[in-house]
């Protein structure tokens, strides 16, 4: 890193404007109004690299981005509306030139989109791998924000999106299989796949040991390294009636289905013919001889919304989903259609 | 460490309780009650082995307090009621066994006697450095918060308490000098002083190039390991009328009152011969030929609080101060009594 802490932070202080009514970055706390009927929701998670990432393997804009993201969906899966985040940084001095700005560029690029203003944070030069972390603040009507101790018997769980892809996506890059930007479509897809300093995957490299159709790939990895969060779902689960429990899917159903039942006390089935996947994953599985339902349910990191509903509150519910199984009395967790466990993606 | 994620945040759950009306460690995110006319104030901060501190020479304990007390200290500078704390860490596998019990218990006691909640944070396991990040959260009525743009010209300048203690306590531990337990009176410092796993100072050690007393020596450097954030203080400016700016000591006056003067757009001068210094200051510095008043205003990690008031307002105040200046409108800042500069402590 070239620059002194305090140019960083005067630098990081003009790419991000602080709303009106609020003050951001530059004192000793930021300060945020409080309303009446409203609770505020925080959230913190920490990267390291070596750990949750290797370096050579994402580009900064991807990481600054993915950094971003897997705060926002905790606030998506409580239905919150963004506030702003807070960024704390650890980063060795040995980053090749423009890592930082590539970095900075990514949790732009996302925070802008969601409207998450940069409020604050901290930085320091190490040694060491880099470290991220990463606050994050909603707001939500009170009483009114989704938690995972509220799912009853009889209510039907559902998911937002596919699941899977971000699981197959991390093993096509792990595999050495890399994005093809010229087929995707959008501005963003190229700036997403664009190469970055201290990352060497060559873009459009063709993997030999992997048979799948290059526009594929692309969406499976785009899904692991710019996940989506479901921001405007949430806040729509959130103001609907008969939507009882909520979280987002970080370690995969067949672990984050588990913290739902543990909170409420309740058990489930889940009909794993239901679960819905991509064909991007599909293609994937059947090309590379990979297991469709393990990446699905146990893969992790889709950041797509768990929750359990009324089952006549979900015949009206505006947000697209897909009901994957039922809340229950009985012990235990079963998974039909299957003659497998699935336990989620492990950490420790 | 020896125990999984999950073992470990339910330990960790058990340890700290939630108050009630406020949502803590469970969910994908914290739910904290806002109220009419208040506001949250937010500060994050990051600590990293072999930057901010060296993990033989710091017991668990005193890192677990510390780590608490320097984002508990920011809370105090904009005058703000304690809400809750959020702890993100990532440990490394060779940890001595009862080390993340002893951070915890540091943790713990700060957390108790600030009124602070531990209310969420993440947990990774990493070959790297010890790394943390704490994220603290306070309250204060709407408009009332004490910020570094309001300084006047013709205000005073003050602080809290006395200053360079803590840069005196960092060089005798640095210097091989260790805390005599024996000799301080307090169940606290006895806790404080003890020593922990992977912390191999030997309390009551004599250094011989150092030639100090030893009570005084281990004053300063609880100072240094234990600092106490200035709540209540902080409370009390920001309630009290005419008290315009604010903000912690973290690397020295000589640093820290430039961000005043530049954040208000004035100038100042400090009187080096009004700068509050402890007995035990004076006492290590004589013994040790070191230079007082560049441990007092370019030391830093004071935690006491820098603020400027009218001077009316000043005579009334409740809260225990000195007066080591003035705000003006003439340019620079003037250190009166000393043909030095003083420029805080350098990060990068």
């Amino acid at each position: 890193m070239k620059k002194g802490e305090f140019e960083l932070i005067s630098s990081i202080k003009e790419m991000f404007p602080t709303p009106s009514g609020v003050l951001g970055i530059g004192d000793d706390c930021a300060v945020l109004p409080q309303a009446e009927g409203c609770e505020t929701l925080v959230s913190t998670d920490m990267l390291i690299e070596g750990v949750h990432f290797i370096r050579e393997r994402i580009t900064p804009f991807q990481l600054g981005w993915k950094a971003a993201a897997v705060n926002f969906s905790d606030i998506a899966a409580m239905g919150g509306e963004p506030e702003g985040s807070f960024l704390a940084l650890s980063l060795p001095s040995d980053l090749p030139d423009g890592w930082v700005e590539g970095f900075m560029d990514g949790y732009r690029s996302i925070s802008k989109e969601y409207g998450f203003p940069l409020l604050g944070g901290d930085t320091t030069s190490s040694k060491g791998p880099v470290c991220i972390c990463v606050t994050v603040l909603g707001r939500a009507p009170k009483g009114r924000s989704l938690k995972r101790s509220g799912a009853r018997p009889g209510d039907l769980i559902c998911v937002t999106g596919t699941l899977g892809d971000s699981a197959a996506g991390l093993m096509a890059l792990l595999g050495g299989l890399a994005p093809d930007a010229s087929e995707m479509e959008s501005d963003f897809a190229s700036k997403a796949f664009a190469p970055g300093p201290g990352c060497d995957y060559a873009i459009g490299l063709s993997a030999p040991f992997l048979g799948t159709a290059g526009p594929a790939v692309s969406k499976l990895i785009l899904k692991h390294v710019c996940p989506r969060p479901r921001i405007a779902e949430g806040l729509a689960l959130a103001a609907a009636e008969g939507v009882h429990a909520a979280m987002d899917i970080s370690d995969g159903v067949g672990s984050d289905l588990r913290h739902i039942l543990e909170e409420s006390g309740v058990r489930a089935e889940v009909d794993t013919r239901r679960v819905p996947v991509s064909p991007e994953l599909e293609l994937f599985c059947g090309a590379e001889g990979k297991d469709l339902l393990e990446c699905a349910l146990s893969g992790g990191e889709d950041y797509e919304l768990l929750f359990t509903v009324d089952p006549e509150a979900e015949k009206s519910l505006s947000v697209a989903h897909t009901v994957i199984g039922r809340i229950t009395a009985e012990p235990g967790l079963k998974w039909k259609g299957s003659r497998r466990n699935f336990t989620g993606y492990k950490h420790f």
